[in-house]
């Protein structure tokens, strides 16, 4: 049993979107296939995965340097001690074999995106759901059924208040009972947006804002003071990802629920968060994201760091859209994930079976991640390995 | 006045040494050659950079994501308001549009690479040595006289404490009053190696000793009694580099000087460091390396945060052995430099005309950062530049 091929395709997620920091219509992502000597009911094992939305495709580092330490390794030291399948961790440490500490970015894309293949391909080998092969893993009940909220509302040019009132209607109509939308433009220009959209929602759903970290600490202050006004879902990443005493000293001002850590992509940086944000374990939401960072290996590092500093993992909701957060939402009895309901396709999204009801999903009984319930996506992803 | 290209070639820095965490030998660093419309001299002005040790090379992002953005861009946006030089701001900026917060790895290393050869352009369009410029910008003296110290004393497979002591020898012949050796094998296996160390420079220089981030806090704590036991110059880099909190409950243990602070790349981590890590502005040292870190531009702000925080920037000597550094050094008053008088070469190390004395130099009045006064290096830059 050994892995024969690690494949990446670096394609455009083109969008007209932007959001308080970035504009989408450059965005790459990187899909990766993990292919196998495996068989399972006639067909070669093959895992995949793809980074998130928000950071670019990683080929070059995927190609020259993580793709080909994995090639090179032993292939029996890649398996577990029974010998009955890849083994995640030890693959991980492969991926990470000469690369120093501290400096988490990009490599954590590429890593985490290939870890997400493996972990695929994993639970395919076992011929079950990653979600049902985590629970057991770590001795837990699984629970299928995952919060889901509708992530939105970006500025687009020329967008006015009346499209973003029916983009929210929209959300609301697939089933969602949380959405959220951008900020951080102006307080002149979002009050008016905040309060049409409270409107349209009319206590039919909560609302969530995002500034995207684009906020100085005079500045999120200010927001806050704005934001507290209105019983909000959460705000989140108010100022820079990194600036924990920014996000520390807003507590003082915003009594609610905020949310941050999207931009953070490794369990120090994570850790971190916990030790100097000011966040609250009662009320606060954590949006770590395995995808852009270093996988799910990674992430369980996260949540035992999560442990240490006496927070429950109930109050993940990852960053990011995608069917592998889903499952570890499931898996590990995270608090639920993100969804974009209309953008990122055909990487992020949910499996053709699966509608939204009171903004939960139920998740299908497929083996691996599920990628194969979504036919779209499995299309673009069995061309990359054919 | 314009960019005419960017080239980026990635060369491997082969070596058999090994810190205590990575093998050089696979290790790579791209060289970066700016090419101008302009002519000094007769000459074409090309500005060169490269990325210091310890980080890969980053050809795939230099060619696919950074070097186009500086040649998409309109060219008299990156220039000064003057008209008559390039504005590294303005071109940092441009590197760095579309791109989002926190996550700084990597992309740190290819910007800073860039952002060298930027500066080194910049420095002889003004036909003046950098530091000078510099110092004339800042509104501060320059002093072209910079504190080095020898970095070395890495484990090799089958290195004795005799070829230790040779090597740390041959430092103290070249000039230098500091040393640096690695430690963090074993507290049994370094105890002796420090003392054969001390017994060899019999007082004529000073030692310091670098674990490179990979001892536990439980480990460090061990290292660190022992340690106080000697008068060393400092103790670098215990923990990982972000895990502030075992870098300040270290201070309970380890009275002499700490350093730390290479593997942090950009002004908000090493912020974070001066706000948590609990590092003593009368005795610690701060090692951010602008080539690993988005570079000079970024690297004013960095100083620009220790001003905030009460820290003089005569506390930083860079991580690197780079005559950037150097150039910073004595332009905007930094503490000194890191040296590698046997590695990395032909990228380290000083201009050919330059001596250690008394573990200082003086540098040489070239234009731009340098390059042209070191022969073999200069070499490789022209062979990428033609």
């Amino acid at each position: 049993m050994r892995i024969v091929e690690i494949r990446e395709r670096t394609a455009p997620i083109a969008s007209s979107i932007a959001n308080a920091y970035i504009d989408f219509s450059k965005m790459t992502l990187s899909l990766v296939a993990v292919v196998t000597d495996v068989k399972r009911d006639g067909r070669t094992v093959v895992g995949y995965g793809f980074n998130s939305n928000g950071r670019y495709g990683q080929g070059g580092l995927i190609r020259e340097r993580f793709a080909p330490r994995v090639l090179e390794a032993e292939p029996k030291a890649l398996l577990n001690d029974a010998g009955d399948n890849l083994d995640p961790d030890r693959i991980w440490a492969a991926l990470m074999k000469n690369e120093k500490p501290g400096g988490h970015g990009e490599r954590s894309v590429a890593v985490g995106t290939i870890d997400m293949a493996v972990w695929d391909a994993v639970a395919k080998i076992a011929g079950k759901p990653l979600f049902r092969l985590l629970a057991e893993r770590h001795r837990r009940e699984a629970n299928p059924r995952v919060f889901v909220y509708a992530a939105g509302g970006y500025y687009y040019p020329g967008k006015g208040v009346e499209q973003l009132r029916a983009e929210m209607r929209s959300y609301l109509d697939r089933g969602y009972t949380v959405v959220k939308m951008k900020i951080g433009n102006s307080l002149d220009e979002d009050r008016p947006r905040i309060e049409a959209v409270l409107k349209e929602l009319d206590g039919k759903a909560r609302l969530a804002v995002d500034a995207n970290g684009r906020l100085s600490l005079e500045e999120a202050i200010g927001y806050a003071k704005m934001l507290r006004d209105y019983p909000l879902f959460w705000y989140e990443e108010a100022g820079d990802p990194l600036d924990f005493t920014l996000q520390a000293a807003l507590a003082e001002f915003y009594p609610g629920p905020m949310a941050t850590g999207e931009n953070l992509f490794s369990h120090q940086d994570a850790r971190n968060l916990l030790r100097y944000g000011g966040m609250r374990p009662d009320r606060d939401w954590l949006q770590f994201d395995c995808a852009l960072s270093y996988g799910l290996c990674e992430y369980q590092r996260t949540l035992a760091a999560l442990d240490v500093a006496g927070w429950s993992r109930s109050r993940c909701i990852p960053h990011g859209g995608h069917q592998m957060s889903l499952n570890i939402a499931a898996g590990l009895g995270l608090g639920g994930n993100e969804s974009y309901p209309d953008l990122f396709q055909p990487y992020g999204g949910f499996p053709d079976s699966v509608r939204v009801s009171d903004s939960h999903i139920v998740m299908p009984e497929l083996p691996g991640i599920g990628f194969e319930g979504k036919s779209d996506l499995i299309k673009v992803m069995r061309e990359l390995a054919k």
